[in-house]
């Protein structure tokens, strides 16, 4: 059993220690809730001010050359890029992350004509399945989504089967799927795959070309730290940027925008799959979320990501009483992600009071408790105190009050 | 002919006179392109430091619902809605114009079944034809995009047409679409309406249920003053609400959200449109623009509209050598958006000569100069000084050398 000690070592030697220092967040809290929405960078507030003075203010219109915004997500998705095992070239900064996958799901669809299905699990973060929903809408019985449990996916691929849409890491378990395998069984059955990787660009190293990966998208405001609502990524592997087309063809998916001419011809590379004007102050924003994961060592960032789960189970099994209290997460650090999810049955009115406590997680239906184990900016001390925090919740039935059990909360 | 102390009278007895202040411009600049991207409002800054330290920095996950980011896209809506004359909870703020689009045109064409055709100006914004030619793309053939000059749309609308798609002011010419006539004559055919307002909403009254219209969509980042790729907006009648889906179902479209459920059930009302989380950060800079212009009469703002643009021509064509410059907007103020048009053979490089003495326009091609008159921050002295600056540089030849013929510039 680790003590008091053991915790001060870990983090004297955490070789991560000084990037909590690039985020300003709130005393008295312990945020495990990175996974839903990452704390500010210390500089997102300058960088900010100074897109909006020294750029928006001083050029005006001439922004768009002068400060080359026509190259943001371009430029800002190489950065991403380096983070998810991509290429320059194969990664922009577009939209949100449910317009990403609509226009990915059906360009990955028109690659595969005479396929109709698109495959998901069926516990999928509920925007994917929505959107696949959409984009069957529109195609008169042409496509279809189909799902299946997480662990059937790779039986579940067959000669209908156009696309996989699948999530690196399961927004309710934590659980890590095996990226290169899955790809590799999708090929094998002709199948292309799409994986949304959300939840574990930022927090662990995503090596999407090593994987043989075909389509991608994420999310800039969870583990990349860049803002409520912060725009997303995509990425095409480069060998379908040639023939993969964007159904929401707007402007700056143009070859040539300024030229202004009546009929869509769809740029070379990845700026294809751009459709509307970039979000400049944002992008700004989020910039500055990436530049922080950038420096970090992807080894050592895998590394504590998986030390602090482990401590977390560890610390809850010793402290906690049994009773009621379950590790829904996979046990093995090798099979999650960078959260770690405990179910009770009184899950919602635990999750309050801890957040009363200053413990901030969030809460799943029916019964399942996240804990977010953002690497960057946590200490083992803030997850042996968590582990603390809940045993006492829990122990002494302080989470039995009224005020606990409001469903007014929506995050 | 107006004088110099017609001028200065002009701009004492402006009642808009005090919203420059309202805005930060740089000296030295006479502002000609609010039309493409609006100047920053002086307090976009604040605002946004305000909501990344007290909101996002104070609040983090919680400001979803403690700073109810959840409600932002309706709530500033409903601040737009008072802008285009609509009613609350017509107007939601989100996307792009592109995307918006692409939702609306999407869910006019499922209203209307056994129609095939989306009418459109030839010369319409190109995004515009772009989106439409992408979604036809989707459908298999059950719907097409169908162009025509401006002026023959009203006999164009046929049995077969779905929706008649238009711009309330051509982006080319400034000239401005009765709105409701043409609304009455889609609908006396049984198509469905969809304007595109975005160089219209902040620069003149727009009155969209006095038109009758089913759909609009416009942007927040010309006469709104929402900063570069501010998020825009999308109206949908009330009337239409009920019936009227979104392709791009993603969760935040979803009646509840946060259940996570596995199939996409539309909310009620405006907010079924959306799609994927709000830009928060970008939001809070497109409300500073928005409620600067909520603050002027919306009357005062189309008399003084009218009187640059009047005054402009007037001043143009008294100073300007008449060779070769042509107007080409409509003469008639009440036929006009609130830009003014020129046509020059050399028109890019003098336009180009014109940036560089501090009259910021731009450039269409082949041969248009645009110059938009924002009534909330250009005083008649700055169209008087842009028409002899245009003129000093057409007499003196000035333009005529090959540092303004030069077109990397994109804008």
């Amino acid at each position: 059993m680790t003590n008091d000690a053991d915790i001060a070592a870990l983090d004297a030697a955490d070789p991560l220690a000084g990037f909590r220092d690039a985020f300003s967040l709130p005393d008295n809290v312990i945020y495990l809730c990175g996974n839903s929405l990452g704390p500010p960078p210390r500089d997102a507030g300058d960088r900010l001010a100074q897109v909006t003075a020294d750029q928006w203010g001083a050029h005006l219109v001439r922004g768009w050359t002068e400060d080359d915004w026509i190259g943001l997500p371009g430029r800002v998705g190489d950065k991403v890029a380096r983070l998810v095992g991509a290429k320059p070239g194969e990664v922009a900064i577009a939209d949100s992350t449910s317009v990403n996958l609509f226009k990915l799901l059906a360009a990955a669809c028109d690659l595969r004509p005479g396929r109709a299905t698109i495959l998901s699990q069926a516990d999928n973060f509920p925007t994917d399945l929505y959107i696949a929903q959409g984009l069957a809408g529109l195609s008169n019985g042409n496509r279809r989504l189909r799902t299946v449990p997480a662990g059937d996916i790779a039986d579940a691929i067959d000669d209908d089967t156009a696309v996989v849409m699948l999530s690196h890491v399961d927004y309710r378990t934590g659980a890590l799927f095996d990226m290169a395998a899955l790809t590799a069984a999708a090929h094998e059955k002709g199948a292309l795959v799409l994986w949304d990787v959300a939840h574990s660009a930022g927090a662990l190293p995503v090596d999407l070309n090593g994987a043989n990966a075909d389509f991608a998208v994420g999310c800039g405001y969870k583990y990349l730290n860049g803002g409520p609502g912060a725009p997303a990524f995509l990425f095409v592997a480069e060998r379908h940027q040639g023939a993969a087309r964007s159904p929401l063809s707007g402007w700056m998916g143009h070859a040539t925008p300024f030229d202004f001419g009546p009929d869509y011809k769809p740029a070379d590379g990845i700026t294809r799959f751009l459709c509307g004007t970039p979000v400049v102050l944002a992008v700004a924003a989020l910039e500055a979320g990436i530049d922080v994961a950038l420096a970090a060592d992807p080894k050592a960032l895998r590394a504590k990501s998986q030390a602090l789960g482990d401590l977390f189970i560890e610390r809850v099994e010793a402290l906690c009483p049994a009773d009621d209290l379950s590790l829904f997460s996979p046990r093995a650090a090798t099979d999650r992600g960078s959260q770690i999810c405990l179910t009770h049955p009184q899950g919602y009115a635990v999750m309050q009071a801890l957040i009363e406590r200053g413990v901030v997680g969030d809460f799943r239906a029916p019964d399942i408790m996240r804990f977010g184990l953002a690497p960057l900016y946590l200490r083992h001390a803030d997850i042996d105190e968590a582990a603390r925090i809940l045993a006492e919740v829990l122990t002494t039935g302080a989470w039995d009050q009224p005020k606990y059990h409001d469903r007014a909360a929506v995050t």
